[in-house]
């Protein structure tokens, strides 16, 4: 059955987005932010017909709930809306980490319905003036079912993301937030890093080249989100940081003893890695 | 004087570029490079109408001089065009570290006419096939000129570089090089640790969001290059790896500790660094 009836909380970034390529399909999305000026936005534009309040009593007639709010607050939101997602056939969220989010749909009994998304699309920018229609056209996305869902719901969430471009994915929650601690969450940490090495050096971005400034673009992302994120996931965000202090730590060994063709096998294994071929 | 005849000297993503814009203008270029499809490419292109071979000789008439290879193969380069260079009123090269080649001109006695160049444009990739015409459109090009070298030399290098659209800068050989340690060289060099703890832990580049493929972008970068800067520059890099290091290790510290609140401050003096405010 397609979905009539979307509701939206969170029209930030992903958020705004998702409500942009649903109501450009038809769809009529209700939506919700806690931030008035992106629901200004989103009315303006007409890309939601209907305002929920805090209460959520209006997500009652949605028949697909997203919850596009920063993990730390998505399962207090998800415990408000549960009561009142009666028609919804899919409950889903976009959050980074899924363990947390999955567990707490379950205990809420809503596992049935409840199948968590993961998209791996946006920027570092934030909120609904960076949304855009289109943003998930190809892009990957994890899904991570609750152990109860049905057959049916993980079919609603798999077309759901099919009809928006992207590339669904199943996986479990706790594998997800083990390996996007490593493709994600470590290397955001790391752009933050350096970039408060750069501001305790007193160096401004501008005065950083095209690769200086590839590297830092992570660090204007949403200090909010990013710091929910990563203390919800903090072992695995910490394990792989280890990972990559390691290795410039011995990148460090081999520039300080003057080993030149050391270094040149670790980039150029470097570089084999980023091909896609074996490294040596 | 404007340029009549231009001596290219290495057509890769930077010499190349340079030659495609020289030649629109009207410049006759004469190229070289070790690689021989490098050269069939300009050839083919038309962009070059002499090719050089490795005596230099035919530098001879030639008013602007430009080296475009890697930094450790350019003190040799400069040393057998320098006899070969009568007519050149500017001799000048395009590499990222600069106190060793300033001070292989001043040796070997053209100091009065070279100035050296840096200009921050280009990307990871390398090669003729790489170069495009207006890559130097409004990019920062710092210039360090010889300790003797002319006031002549020096405006003939700045108006090369606003002839190719850039925005020149002077500064001196040494202080360059210690700024683009943590500008540029810091950076790629974490970009490769990143990539190397991404291949140890077997997860393919493919795997990443955009996030994680921005910041290891940078580690497809040419390993001989960026082996040759890392050797010429590699204390001042080692101090700002260490920096780096400091951050990414005190942000672990954080993490481990469940320090949520001064984690968010990190990534909040991380963000307004990156907006150009002041950090608090």
């Amino acid at each position: 059955m397609p979905t009539r009836r979307a509701a939206v909380v969170g029209l930030g970034l992903i958020g705004g987005s998702i409500a942009r390529d649903l109501a450009s399909r038809g769809v009529a999305v209700s939506g919700y932010d806690a931030n008035a000026r992106e629901v200004d936005g989103a009315c303006r534009e007409g890309i939601i017909d209907r305002v929920l309040d805090a209460s959520f009593a209006g997500v009652a007639d949605a028949d697909l709930v997203v919850i596009a709010v920063p993990v730390d607050a998505a399962p207090t939101v998800l415990a408000r809306i549960a009561p009142h997602a009666r028609s919804a056939t899919l409950i889903t969220d976009v959050g980074s980490t899924k363990a947390r989010i999955v567990a707490a749909a379950a205990t809420l009994g809503i596992g049935d319905r409840f199948i968590g998304s993961h998209p791996l699309a946006g920027s570092h920018r934030s909120g609904w003036e960076s949304s855009q229609s289109g943003m998930f056209a190809d892009a990957r996305v994890y899904l991570c079912p609750a152990p109860n869902a049905t057959m049916a719901s993980i079919r609603a969430a798999t077309d759901l993301w099919h009809e928006l471009g992207a590339r669904p994915t199943l996986i479990g929650a706790a594998q997800h937030d083990e390996r996007l601690a490593w493709t994600s969450h470590m290397p955001q940490m790391i752009s933050g890093s350096l970039a408060l090495a750069l501001s305790r050096a007193g160096i401004a971005r501008d005065e950083l080249g095209p690769g200086g400034l590839t590297m830092t673009r992570l660090a204007g992302s949403s200090p909010a989100m990013w710091t929910a994120i990563a203390a919800e996931n903090a072992r695995a965000i910490d394990d792989a940081l280890a990972a990559a202090e390691r290795e410039l730590a011995s990148l460090r060994v081999l520039l300080g003893g003057g080993d030149i063709e050391a270094l040149r096998h670790r980039l150029s294994t470097a570089r084999a890695w980023f091909d896609g071929r074996q490294a040596d």
